[in-house]
């Protein structure tokens, strides 16, 4: 059946998310699809940023070390994190850079496992995941080694030789969705590790560590979660786990008794060992915002609506944009699928800049990838019809091939 | 010569630095001696705050990586911490907490004297440094080991063993100040490289890395800067290390091709090779409001003032609270002294706690030391006196022998 933008309408009237909407803050005619890279701003930041910088630093000053939680502000939130993610109170602490808690976490869990060398990664997942287990296995200088397999051939490659399966569970270039549950029970066979990093997972779908058994996770809150750019990075910790796994940057915010100020470090047995020192609070702060809405919404919504949001975009660009060279580069079943479509296309970049200059924000991930995010929260279904139609204008007219829009600038 | 309120209030008629109070806010009346532990509130931060929340981050969304600059904000900033600290452009890079610049500076040292085992550090001090040291030679697991040294005994530990000596340079706890031209040339002369912690000199007093020939350093921007609570750490390479010095939390920040999105690490060789991952941004945009005061204020005269104050503060001590068994814990040779004036009381914590009921901000550390941080940007000379006179009335009263000011809290 051929679809119309009064399908699209309908749907709007029967969402239940609908209400959510007006708790963010976009520019008006503005499109969002980029959700998955910044998430948009909650109305409620300012507020909030107004309470943490005006009061409590600059009226009550170092006392709000105390007075207003700032020192255990990141296990409050991790507290929040932990429920949209199947995790217990106190397994979960928001800290640092995503790409230093993947440090902290194989680091632990080699030292776990100090018979073993391999660490299984998705090599064409975001690099900084790469990146900083390459660091880290120089740092070690044990023998280990990465070893990089694709979508496909990642339960055969776990094998009794495996320390650790370190994975991305939503792909961010193309959205497939790993299945935690069977490769972490196949990790345990083995006996090996589990790591998730739930970057494009967390806010964007239901995630259960605790029902996969898990052994650790971590993941960021500036993407589906609205925490504000650059906002930290959380850990998970499976409480098994955390008298035993210790995490090597050892700062005074993990010492067993911080204000002691002891000259040697002793750990803290609980999840406070993962973090390191003073964080960037205003920052912090900020992240819990977006985090609130998110404890007024049922991920199984969110979910809900993502899928049938992403199938329908799926449909339009096969219904409507035929001919016009794309291919959907992101799984077709939703159930392999996080919340984002990404199509090919060999102009990929170009058109990625036209849709932007008319107000439909996606990304472009090289050489050939134009990535859409869709986020049940604050994108509408009308918004997937008329992203498309302004996509089709766009490819109709050739507006896109034009100079301008062959430079060279985008972000994850 | 006796002093007297007049004094004080004749030497702020004079003081060249007293405009700059205006540009900060504190609370009516309140003297705020804290600054060495949280900075106050620039009057700006407010309006920074707005800007990049609700024009970068709500209006712009992901443009705003390249349109605010949001990607090379870190080595902006790091350009006009460098002015403060006698470092050279393309030097510094403010991200990420000190603790884990401490462990890239050290791990990035002791990889270039692969031959030494032995680190120099003074173990009194801000136990930050020592514990991320000792995680990471427990992580190297090839038998290195930390010399503790104190003060008077620096000089003469550091030998042809030693790889690096890592000291901060001015004590949190006493505010003595090491000789950073006099320790980093013995360095020099045995073969090992100095590493300085600027926490509480950068803001506090001229520091001059290159005039130092010094090697490696990092500070704080939260305290004598005023970046706001928990902003972030800097990090300084001298440009003749920049090719070789290779910190291990290789994250895609710090990659030569960031948005290359490479499947493997390969490092920029210049300071944003210390870069790990996504910095929070609203943090680090909000700490250059404070550097942007500073870049406005002489160093000179901050010191200059500051010595004032310091020797001053002192004097009252001396002149007015005999016989309460305080002493000075701080060298009274203002030489030796960074920007504080620390005092050994038995009654220390309550006193401290009746203080700030009374409105005058210090802090305490275990477990008898009360400290006074002296910011000359906002703090003036009648504050001194002031401040002395409110302890002095605590003491002839002894209203601070109270139950209610025995409780435990506090925070660096």
């Amino acid at each position: 059946m051929t679809l119309t933008r009064n399908d699209f309408l309908a749907l709007d009237q029967q969402d239940v998310l609908a209400p959510f909407a007006d708790e963010f803050d976009l520019p008006d005619g503005l499109i969002y699809l980029d959700g998955n890279s910044l998430g948009a701003m909650p109305k409620a930041a300012m507020k909030r940023a107004q309470e943490v910088i005006e009061q409590e630093w600059g009226t009550d000053l170092i006392k709000s070390w105390n007075k207003a939680g700032w020192f255990s502000l990141g296990e409050k939130l991790g507290d929040k994190i932990a429920t949209l993610i199947g995790a217990d109170q106190g397994e979960v602490v928001s800290c640092d850079a995503t790409g230093l808690n993947v440090y902290k976490l194989v680091s632990a869990a080699l030292e776990m496992r100090p018979d073993r060398r391999k660490i299984i990664m998705e090599g064409s997942n975001f690099p900084t995941d790469n990146y900083m287990v390459q660091g880290l296995i120089k740092q070690l200088d044990k023998g280990h080694e990465i070893i990089f397999v694709e979508y496909n051939d990642i339960m055969g490659a776990i094998n009794d030789e495996v320390a650790v399966v370190c994975l991305t569970q939503v792909h961010y270039k193309t959205g497939h969705l790993h299945d935690m549950d069977a490769i972490t029970a196949k990790a345990h066979d083995v006996g090996a590790l589990a790591i998730w990093d739930l970057c494009h997972s967390a806010g964007a779908l239901p995630v259960d560590l605790n029902a996969a058994n898990a052994d650790f996770a971590l993941g960021c809150s500036y993407k589906y979660l609205n925490g504000g750019p650059g906002s930290q990075s959380f850990v998970f910790v499976a409480k098994r786990h955390q008298a035993i796994a210790m995490q090597p940057l050892t700062g005074w915010w993990g010492h067993a008794e911080p204000f002691g100020f002891e000259r040697d470090y002793r750990p803290m047995k609980n999840i406070r060992q993962m973090n390191t020192g003073t964080q960037p609070i205003v920052s912090l702060a900020l992240s819990e915002v977006g985090l609130d809405i998110f404890m007024r919404a049922d991920m199984n919504d969110i979910r809900k609506k993502s899928i049938k949001m992403c199938d329908l975009f799926i449909e339009l660009i096969e219904q409507r944009l035929d001919g016009f060279g794309f291919s959907i580069a992101s799984p077709k079943q939703s159930a392999k699928r996080g919340s984002q479509v990404s199509i090919y296309s060999d102009n990929g970049f170009a058109i990625m800049q036209a849709l932007i200059a008319n107000n439909v924000i996606g990304d472009f991930r090289a050489p050939d990838i134009m990535r859409f995010g869709f986020t049940p929260l604050y994108v509408s279904y009308v918004d997937v019809w008329d992203a498309v139609e302004v996509l089709k204008n766009i490819m109709d007219e050739k507006s896109w091939d034009q100079p301008e829009y062959k430079r060279v600038g985008t972000v994850t």
